[in-house]
């Protein structure tokens, strides 16, 4: 797959710088991997640091922003961010309440952050951590922990950042971000690889009418291989993963996340919606509002992933709070007309 | 391409009725190719209904909303929709001070949307009609009304439906979206061709090594076929073609569109910001804000798109005017922060 872009090795930096310039009304560049909100350090709020490889945009660092995540760190493509990064991060927006770190639960971004959150301890930041893990396509209902994080931080990063906002302790936003996580369940489909920028090679190799269903989002391979299905079907089989797994029940209330892998058309995105909706509606199951997009790309991968989060008042009145971020907007004085 | 879809010859219904369940909250579908705003008709204001092919999502039907469009109307993939759907749509939003028609200049388009206005006028609806010629690789400067529609659309109708908020006439509303118009540029490029859901087939040719500067939203073919470029050599191309065109001048404040095509990462098309950037700083020109994403999309056409518009007193306001849309959302309280 060809790519416009200058050397493959630049792709991060001048990605981050670019993204920056396009943003510059809600987000500030402050180190060479780090992007935070623009108003950033907050004094007496709760900061949140997100972060991961490079190369799924916009995901981490469209989060960036008011009601959102306070600061953004990159590691290079797909791969984790260094230690010290986010150190940088963490000191960046640190406003004297402590600092929340949500990511993806991949093994590097674990022990990167966690050796983060040993230095900032050192430097006398207290520092809690939430990984998310809703990908049920990748480990046991039993061995959750297991499991890879996808786009479900959209959800965790909106509820915890609009907590954050109220001026509540670290404690609480763990805790509305755990619930949010625990609540939140994706599973999703590829029908074609992406390639690494560095290498020009596909993440993966499968046949021309073939897709596979439990992906990961770094091109890993999917539970199962099958002929390429319609969109009604795959729907089917994706829905039938996730609800069975929290279990979701008659009478539930949720959000969905309908997103894009890269290469995959916003009509297809919207077809996959059509019967999600369906579906959702004959299992008794309300949809409070949906999120339909590129949030989480593995470059031009062709797939989607479906997401949803169970819902109460709590987890309600924080997703509908003010956010202003690249990803996420939300305006309550305009969303009253809904 | 393997797509994710059921049958080919649906895609324009099912899509449509799945992005209308995606901003429910927003939008509300009139007719099978009919989709309005949720408050439509609003009486006593002027209407905009935009339209055009589908399959360049979300091009049209993101732009319905609050300051923005009043209704969008379809036809099949890359057609042009029908009179008798024009008119539904027409009807279906028309609060009684007339419609202001707003869509690419195609010759399709622009025949079934006279059509259209025709037909509203023996129904007593007054109309205007502006067409957007912002592509300055498809004709001469002379000859600028023979050039293609891009995606200055989005300014077009962001400025004409923040004009039309305000409870202007329909003259006014026209002469500010006239001058929207008249005021952008788009080059565009690309670097493999989308495919139409209904064959399957490619809409160009192009070697594995090559590229396409001036292409259109169609996959119409380019004006030069190049070895591929890198990121930094395309954007000087593309923006010394926008620049000579209008032409800009130092001390100039401008707009952006950064659009990506279908596939390109938003990595790519973050690095395309980057030095589109910097080379209008080494121009003078001074970058009021820029709008990057997918936005007016070919299918999953590899490319992108570089608009300029220029501002004056005027269109800063009206761009800048609260808006509530798929696409685009302005929100003057948060805004005031930058």
């Amino acid at each position: 797959m060809k790519k416009l872009i200058n050397d493959p090795l630049n792709v991060t930096d001048e990605s981050i710088e670019g993204f920056t310039k396009a943003y510059a009304h809600i987000i500030k560049q402050v180190a060479s991997r780090v992007v935070a909100r623009k108003d950033a350090p907050i004094e007496g709020k709760v900061s949140i640091v997100v972060g991961g490889g490079s190369g799924h945009e916009p995901e981490m660092i469209g989060f960036v922003g008011v009601g959102m995540a306070d600061a953004s760190v990159y590691g290079e493509v797909f791969a984790a961010p260094p230690p010290p990064s986010i150190l940088t991060a963490t000191k960046a927006v640190d406003g004297g309440k402590g600092v929340l770190y949500i990511y993806g639960n991949y093994a590097g971004d674990n022990m990167n952050f966690d050796m983060g959150a040993e230095m900032a301890a050192e430097e006398g930041i207290k520092t809690e951590t939430v990984r998310v893990w809703d990908d049920v396509a990748s480990g046991s209902p039993e061995n959750y922990k297991d499991r890879r994080g996808l786009i479900g931080d959209l959800f965790v990063v909106k509820v915890a950042g609009a907590k954050a906002e109220t001026g509540a302790v670290l404690d609480e936003v763990k805790r509305v971000a755990e619930k949010a996580r625990d609540n939140c369940r994706t599973f999703a489909v590829a029908l074609s690889p992406g390639t690494i920028p560095a290498t020009g090679e596909p993440t993966f190799t499968i046949g021309g009418n073939k897709m596979y269903f439990g992906v990961g989002a770094h091109g890993e391979k999917g539970v199962k291989k099958t002929e390429l299905k319609t969109a009604d079907e795959a729907v089917e089989i994706m829905l039938k993963a996730i609800l069975e797994d929290l279990p979701f029940h008659k009478g539930d209330e949720v959000c969905i996340i309908i997103n894009g892998y890269g290469s995959t058309t916003l009509m297809e995105l919207s077809i996959v919606n059509r019967r999600t909706h369906e579906l959702l509606e004959e299992n008794g199951i309300k949809v409070y509002h949906t999120e339909m997009g590129n949030f989480l790309t593995t470059q031009e991968m062709a797939g989607c992933s479906i997401t949803l989060m169970k819902l109460d008042d709590e987890l309600k009145e924080l997703y509908d709070a003010p956010a202003y971020s690249p990803t996420i907007n939300k305006y309550p004085a305009l969303l009253s007309k809904r």
